[in-house]
């Protein structure tokens, strides 16, 4: 049954890359300065999509879109449109589009799909990731490793302020915020970096329960900041999302951080 | 005569595009983690071919590589044939190629060659920015407008600390670090971002000195960490690339932050 739903969850994916090839490439570049109209038109395609789909095969499921809700299930598909949106507007090619199963809080399969080199991320609960159809492994670097690579996502609306954590933990490693917290997961599922944090909450379930999946199948380790599990069918408490070796030292970076800023 | 130069800069470009292309797709996704091999012969490979070509083309001319140099003129092709490596070993397609003509510490035109989008940003001095042909400007953004991305370069190997500025700036706006500081620093060009901090010394004038003279001719400006003016033909005191209109609170921030770290 897994994976009959994780084919359909491809075929999505699939038109996902259609959608959002499309768009990047009509961007004349200025155009999201005005309303951010290619990043909406997009995002609400997939979204509509997605939704068109499930009420079709799997009426029975809700859906738990970054724009649009349906439906109150304990199987819910949670989805990530395009992750990464300031990025795509602005011709970076390194978002995302993500979508996961969901059973009772649980993410059970996910996949990812960077259209831009055409790789799908894919896991099934027990069943090991894939890219493209090969598996894939976290890392054991650490990060004093000069290899080691960590991403973090800060903005003015994230729920935690992470600074004092990044600026102690890049004593060490190497930091990036490439501009989407899914895309660089899946490095983290490769082996390309070994640690993400995300100091975000509200509806962020939808950027982490594919990451969930993923990341856990290939090796790694996924909790909300402060090293707990959550569940993923409603808002999260940021997440940190590693390879497993570097997990604790991450988190005791951010307590030590947010005890700092009392 | 600068445009005979800037058109001998384009050729170079088209080379590196095509070398970066064909082992960014040859790279299986493992082989960094042994010995960086890829980039390093792609690295060399656009290095090898710029000396050859100012040799046979330019021979009173100098080349200032992030590899190899040769000659000690007051003219000097300073290149960075891949920035962002990090990124290109990992398979993020961020990373570009950068090549500037500097004379008497000054750079005269730059190119900067983003292969996987097939973008070709130019600039001779006095005579405007392109991309792909078409004039570009930066932006009069914010640092608290709602569309304002900066961009920060920050590793262990920095010289300077800025952690404390990114935290007071980041207040504001949206951060990311997408890898390449000359990519970034291209979207500041186009508007798309409104602020680079870069807080790196040693032989990072090959990070620059493209972007000098192409930021400053869409409209923005370069200075070194402090807002001062700096040679391109050695060692920099790290770099602020912006739209102008942010870039003194963006100076002011780090002066107190590294005031605040004695």
């Amino acid at each position: 049954m897994y994976q009959e739903y994780l084919e359909f969850a491809k075929e999505i994916a699939n038109k996902a890359k259609e959608i959002m090839l499309k768009y990047f490439n009509e961007d004349n570049k200025s155009s999201y300065k005005e309303d951010k109209t290619i990043v909406t038109i997009a995002d609400k395609e997939i979204n509509d999509y997605l939704i068109k789909r499930v009420k079709n095969i799997y009426p029975e499921h809700s859906v738990d879109g970054e724009e649009e809700q349906f439906g109150n299930s304990k199987m819910v598909w949670v989805c990530d449109p395009i992750d990464g949106t300031a990025m795509y507007a602005r011709g970076i090619p390194v978002s995302v589009f993500s979508l996961a199963l969901v059973n009772d809080g649980e993410p059970i399969l996910g996949v990812v799909m960077d259209p831009f080199s055409d790789s799908l991320y894919s896991a099934i609960i027990g069943e090991g990731a894939y890219l493209n159809g090969e598996e894939i492994h976290v890392s054991n670097i650490d990060l004093d490793d000069k290899r080691s690579v960590a991403h973090f996502d800060m903005a003015p609306w994230a729920e935690y302020n992470i600074y004092d954590a990044i600026k102690e933990l890049g004593k060490k490693t190497y930091f990036v915020g490439i501009g989407s917290v899914i895309r660089a997961s899946m490095c983290v599922a490769t082996g390309d970096f070994n640690l993400v944090i995300f100091p975000l909450i509200a509806h962020k379930n939808v950027d982490i329960a594919a990451v969930k999946v993923i990341v856990e199948e290939a090796g790694g380790k996924v909790t909300d900041l402060f090293g707990d599990e959550q569940r993923y069918d409603r808002d999260i408490n940021g997440a940190i999302v590693s390879n497993g070796v570097v997990h604790e030292e991450a988190i005791n970076a951010i307590k030590k951080s947010l005890i700092n800023l009392k």
